[in-house]
């Protein structure tokens, strides 16, 4: 692989605390050296070395990938109708994950691969250069096995996600469920998972529930993470925290000590705002954990059922919008703060020896991911030292 | 120019009330022949007509492209730095306007007429194929006069809106403008507008200002338009009804009397929830208005002040969120609804005789607008029968 070097840069997102100009590190004047997957050099236009390849981007501004640390994108057929019936009236509740379920069983994998495919370019062309993917649309030893097989072929980062919802064979005999979860499926599930989750909420697992599969998860050397406080407030953050989990997921809905867990651990609070949009709930209340000291990341979520988006600039811009974060946090969040939800210091930043991965805009200025809300600027994008192809297959 | 053939059509909206299949007039396994720059004929697959070309859209969802009906294109220069402001808690005043007009009078042609293809571009790839453009930023006889005629290369729906607000050349003598606007400026822009329009509005211009201008306008043979209940209640939507104007514009703030007025007329109420979104204000009432048997239109009101975004997509997933319009509701607005707020009734539609302006998206149905808020959907769009390049240039 060959060196690039980015000149032009009308403003670069470096996330970079070395930078010392504010919490997005910004820069002006930049100019990037990309060699191989790594970034090989940041400065000043002026004395950028040279390189095999130069592209001026044009006073454009450029950042680093988006981190997408939350997304279930294994999975067949779409809920548009659940969506339209909720959007008129009738609420939300967990069990509409079954109806994804019987859809993803029937599926062959190729349909699956091809699914996962078409959304992870979307992801590319929206600015996404990492993504997160969990199972659990499947819930059979099975079929949750091979969801973290197909994940695995896309991401590095897949999270076992067998404690989605109780699925209707077992409605009977739910802690069996949870059994079989923490055990046989577990150990067919870890070969291809980095990450154990829980959906800890009223309808799906309690707390002693998510507690046995993680601690299960834990002992076979899977990292934590918890859906938590999306439909009510429920025990999981506490649990995550507890835990050493390296993210909460939702916190839409929080008690005191909630936040007081948040702010004492290293437990990543990770919003999802488009989750909220499209169910009509309130927004989480970023602000209060900003303002206790909890690092907040943003992700998409993405999913058939609560919130089919893959674009993370409409989740910055939801964030401004809806929670009262400044266009800087946001994108902070979605960058660097999807990079500790995932405890990586690789990505998210753009610094010596993080990896390749960068984002142009079509934009002078990282504020108009928020400020031009909808509207497709993703210029360019290379993904480990690759630039990507983002035309519509 | 020849004929095209469309099949595959999973779901096609027709907006046409003869297909007596709900407000989207929609149709299943359908073929769609544009002959032209018109559509031929609308009807069932196994009885297609033969044309020179065929092409197979995969059981994608087929629709009229958008009207969007109210946009503000000629300008130079961009205000994110107030837009991050006012998300931090300083709030909206019509005045940041004068921030434009400096840059726009600034500006020369290339310039200007570069910014307008650009953002036309972006409306194109998001399925936008009749646009209203309006002056305002110019707000001298020859800077109205050059915006309009920089709007006419692009779009036969111009408006001219030299009542935006008052120069600051003019402060001291805001009457004064007023007959400028009336007399002077009028004649040098009539030649190029269609509509004429007035920002009726607190801290703009007031009843006797608009309708001033108003009759002016209808005097030189322009149809009416009025900006109205943006910021606050005010005169401007009864004005708009007693004068017979097109549309009211906004209508965030309405009285009993403004609805009934409204409900009363041919006078369409044009909601623009993408101001509310980006000024952070409450959104308007959809429903009281639907409610109430008032015509309802969607529009982008695409500006670099308050509503940055050429995405109907993005307004279509608002109304829904945000103004309780259900998504057949809001993607009529969308296309009928705008068709109507412009006095015309060749768009919008598709049916025999009406402009080929279609829109296929890349999902099997309209509901994907809202359900995958954020997401570019567009796969290809025809504006008067020719098919249109999409890429990023």
């Amino acid at each position: 692989m060959s060196s690039t070097l980015l000149t032009g840069i009308g403003e670069l997102v470096t996330n970079d605390p070395d930078q010392q100009t504010g919490v997005l590190g910004v820069r002006r004047d930049a100019a990037l050296l990309l060699d191989g997957d790594r970034v090989a050099w940041v400065g000043d236009r002026a004395v950028a070395p040279v390189a095999d390849h130069q592209v001026d981007v044009g006073g454009r501004a450029v950042l680093p990938g988006f981190v997408d640390s939350h997304a279930h994108l294994v999975f067949d057929g779409d809920r548009a109708e659940e969506f339209a019936a909720r959007m008129a009236g009738v609420p939300y509740s967990a069990g509409g994950i079954r109806t994804t379920v019987a859809a993803t069983r029937a599926a062959d994998d190729r349909r699956l691969a091809a699914n996962l495919r078409w959304l992870l370019a979307e992801m590319h062309r929206s600015g996404t250069t990492t993504v997160e993917v969990k199972s659990g649309y499947g819930l059979t030893v099975a079929d949750e096995a091979r969801s973290l097989r197909l994940a695995r072929q896309v991401t590095e980062e897949t999270t076992f996600l067998g404690a989605h919802v109780v699925p209707v064979e077992w409605a009977d005999d739910p802690d069996g469920y949870v059994e079989l979860v923490a055990t046989t499926m577990l150990r067919a599930a870890a070969p291809y998972a980095r990450w154990v989750d829980v959906f800890c909420e009223r309808g799906a697992f309690d707390a002693d529930a998510a507690r046995r599969v993680l601690t299960a998860g834990a002992a076979q050397g899977l990292g934590l993470r918890v859906h938590a406080g999306q439909l009510g407030p429920g025990p999981g953050v506490a649990l995550a925290c507890e835990l050493g989990a390296a993210s909460a997921d939702h916190c839409t809905y929080l008690v005191d000590a909630d936040v007081a867990a948040l702010a004492g651990s290293a437990t990543v609070a990770t919003l999802l705002p488009g989750a909220e949009f499209s169910t009509g709930s309130r927004y989480p209340d970023a602000r209060r954990l900003l303002d206790a000291g909890v690092c907040v990341a943003l992700a998409t979520d993405c999913n058939p059922g609560t919130s089919y988006t893959t674009s993370m600039p409409f989740i910055i811009a939801l964030a401004v919008r809806e929670m009262r974060m400044t266009v800087a946090e946001a994108v902070w969040a979605a960058t660097a703060g999807g990079a500790r939800a995932l405890r990586r210091d690789d990505i998210g930043v753009l610094r010596p020896g993080s990896r390749a991965d960068v984002l142009v805009l079509d934009a002078p200025s990282y504020l108009h991911l928020a400020y031009r809300p909808g509207v497709a600027q993703t210029r360019a994008v290379w993904q480990s030292g690759r630039r990507l192809d983002l035309s519509v297959g």
